[in-house]
C-alpha cells in the first residue's frame, strides 16, 4: 500500500508501523523527578564518565540506543535507517553518539520537536517499505545547552519564573514492519512554521505554543477527531507557561483539551520539590518522556491512543542577538496500542 | 506501488519522481566564477541588502525557493514537505529564509552532504505517496560560516593550501511525482559516517573523502554498475585534496572514476583566477552547483545519467576544540533524465 494523504498536512500510515523497542538514558536530576522509574538508565554524573559534557550527552545517546536496540531485539547494526538530532551547534550530540553504528545516517535539526520529527520520519520510511527497521534518537544536556544558549554555568546567571530547564536525557525508539502487539504509528502530522513575533529566548514555552495549537488543531481537524478521541494529548515541552497558552487558545475555539492534556515539560520534573521554574525543555524531555514514561504506559494498558506532538524553537544565539523573533514548529505523532 | 530497496543500502524509487524546477542564488564571487551562466540570480552585495549576513543567507534560500517553485510551475505554499538545512548553528539559513512559507517544514543537518540528503528525503516522500510534491532547500554564506567555524573575517587569518572556500548560495528543487521530460531521481543511497580519525578542520576533503568513497562504492555494488554507466558521478565539495584521495582509493580498488567524475568544489571556482585553495565548500556549493549546471545541463542533454553524492563533515569548533575528529556523511542521488 501506497503513501496516502489525508486533509491538510496529515499522512496515513497504513501498514501502522510498530514501535517494537524504546529506551531512554537521563541524568540524575531527571532521575530523581516524578518519571524516576521509567528510565531505562539514570546517569549520577553530569560528564557520564566522559572529559566533557558533550562526551557525556553522546554517551547517553549511544545507551539509549543501545538500549532500545536490545528491547527490539535487533542488532544496533540492523536498522537500515537511523533519524538523529540534538540541540548542539552541528548536531554533534547524536553525530558523535551514533558514529559507529555502521547505520546510514540522516541528521534532523527540528530543535526540540526532533523526536516527533525523527519519529514521523522512521515510521513514514517503514511505512513506505523503505527500512524495514528504522530508529529515531534524540538528546539534549543541561549542561552543553546552557553553556551553548544562555550562560556559562559557574557565572550563576539569574532565570525568570518563565525559563524552562532542559532535561539531561537521551530518548530512541525503534521502528519496524512486524507484527504483534506494540505501540503504532497511525497517522503524522508534520508543521509549518510558525512565528508569533516572540524574542524572549527566556520564554520559549510562549514561542511554541502557537506552533503546537497549529499542528494539533490541523491533526484533529484533518482525521475528524476531538480531543476527547485521544486518551492523552501530550506536548513536547511548552511547560507551564506555553501549556496553559495552548490549553487557552483551544478554549477560544470553543475546544476544551485540558481534560486529555500533558506536556512532557511538566511532568519530567516536580516543580515543588526541583526548582525548574516552568518545567523542562530540550529534545531530550520529550524524548525521553516518550520513550519511557508514555510509550511504557501504552504497554500496560494506561493509554491505548495518544497524539505526541513535541514543539522546537528554531532560533540560534546569532538570530536572537540580531533581534529576530523566534520562529517554532511543531509535529504531531498519532500512536495507537495494537495488532499490526 | 511501495518501497524498494537493492542490495546493502540503496531504495529504488520506482515512480522516478520528477525534479521539475530547480534554481540557485548566489554570491559575488560565484557569479564571476566558471558557473557564472547556470546561476539564476547573482548577489553583487554580501549583504543582500539585509543587515546581517545570516540574513543575507535567508534571503539567498527565499530567493532559490521562490524562483525553483516559479520554475516548476507552483505556488510557493504547493509543496506539502520542505527538506531543508544549512551550516548555521541551529539551521537558521533555512529556518527564517522558509519560515513564511506555510509548507511543512522538515529540518535537516547534514552538514554539506545536506543538498544530497534533502533531495533523498524530498523523493522518497513523492515517490511513496506521501507528498506530490517536496522542496529541497540548501544554503552557505561564506561571511557566515567563517566567522562560526573559523574565525572573524576582519582578522585575516592564513589558510593552508588544503582549505577550501565556503559558498554563498542557495539551491533549491522540487520534486513532483508527475510525467513530462525532466531529470528524475530513480534511486538513492544514504550514507553511514564515516571517521577516518582525521582532526584537521582545514582539510575538511580528507576527512569527507571516506565518506564519498563508501556511499558511491556501496552505490555501484548495490545496482551491480560500473562508473562507466554514469555519465558523470560528482562530489559535493571534496575540493581537489579529496577528490584526489576519492580517485586514489577507487584506483586502489582496481575502478578507475577519473573519466567520469567531477565535485562541485571544483567546478564552482577557477582556481587559476580565484584564489580559493583546494576549492568550493558549503552546502551552498552542491546545491548552486546542482541545481543550476548540473541540471541544466541534463536538461540540455550535456549527460543523461548522473550520480550526486554530497559529503558532509558532522564536527563542531566545540568539538574540535575537544580533540574529536572529524566523522563525515555522503548521501548518493542517482538522477536520470527522462519520462516519467
Amino acid at each position: 500500500m501506497g503513501g496516502k494523504r489525508l486533509g491538510a498536512r496529515t499522512l496515513v500510515l497504513q501498514n501502522r508501523p510498530a514501535i517494537t523497542g524504546h529506551a531512554c538514558a537521563v541524568g540524575k536530576m531527571e532521575g530523581e523527578g516524578p518519571l524516576r522509574d521509567s528510565f531505562d538508565a539514570v546517569e549520577q554524573d553530569a560528564r557520564c564518565g566522559m572529559k566533557s559534557w558533550e562526551q557525556a550527552e553522546s554517551a547517553l545517546v549511544k545507551k539509549a540506543f543501545r538500549l532500545a536496540a536490545e528491547k527490539a531485539g535487533v542488532r544496533e547494526n540492523n536498522p537500515q535507517l537511523i533519524f538523529a538530532g540534538d540541540l548542539l551547534n552541528q548536531c554533534i550530540g547524536t553525530g558523535y553518539g551514533l558514529r559507529n553504528t555502521g547505520v546510514p545516517h540522516l541528521g534532523l535539526y527540528g530543535a526540540c520537536s526532533t523526536m516527533a520529527e525523527s519519529l514521523l520520519l522512521a515510521a513514514v520510511l517503514v511505512d513506505g517499505g523503505y527500512a524495514d527497521t528504522a530508529a529515531a534518537v534524540t538528546s539534549s544536556h543541561f549542561c552543553t545547552a546552557e553553556r551553548q544558549f544562555r550562560m556559562p554555568l559557574d557565572y550563576g546567571g539569574q532565570r525568570p519564573p518563565t525559563a524552562q530547564w532542559t532535561v539531561t536525557g537521551s530518548g530512541a525508539a525503534i521502528v519496524r514492519n512486524t507484527s504483534g502487539r506494540h505501540p503504532r504509528v497511525t497517522h503524522v502530522t508534520p508543521g509549518v512554521i510558525v512565528d508569533a513575533g516572540i524574542k524572549d529566548a527566556n520564554n520559549m514555552g510562549a514561542a511554541m505554543a502557537p506552533a503546537a495549537y497549529d499542528t494539533i488543531r490541523c491533526h484533529l481537524k484533518d482525521r475528524n477527531l476531538s480531543p476527547r478521541d485521544f486518551d492523552l494529548i501530550v506536548t513536547g515541552d511548552l511547560g507551564s507557561v506555553g501549556g496553559g497558552i495552548l490549553v487557552d487558545w483551544f478554549r477560544k475555539d470553543g475546544t476544551d483539551i485540558s481534560a486529555v492534556y500533558a506536556d512532557c515539560g511538566m511532568l519530567i520534573f516536580d516543580p515543588k520539590r526541583q526548582d525548574v521554574h516552568a518545567g523542562g525543555s530540550g529534545c531530550g524531555c520529550s524524548a525521553s518522556v516518550l520513550c519511557g514514561y508514555l510509550l511504557n504506559g501504552m504497554r500496560q494498558g494506561r493509554w491505548k491512543r495518544i497524539l505526541f506532538a513535541a514543539t522546537g524553537a528554531l532560533m540560534s544565539t546569532t538570530a536572537s542577538q540580531q533581534g529576530e523573533s523566534i520562529p517554532s514548529v511543531s509535529h504531531a505523532v498519532s500512536i495507537e496500542m495494537g495488532e499490526g
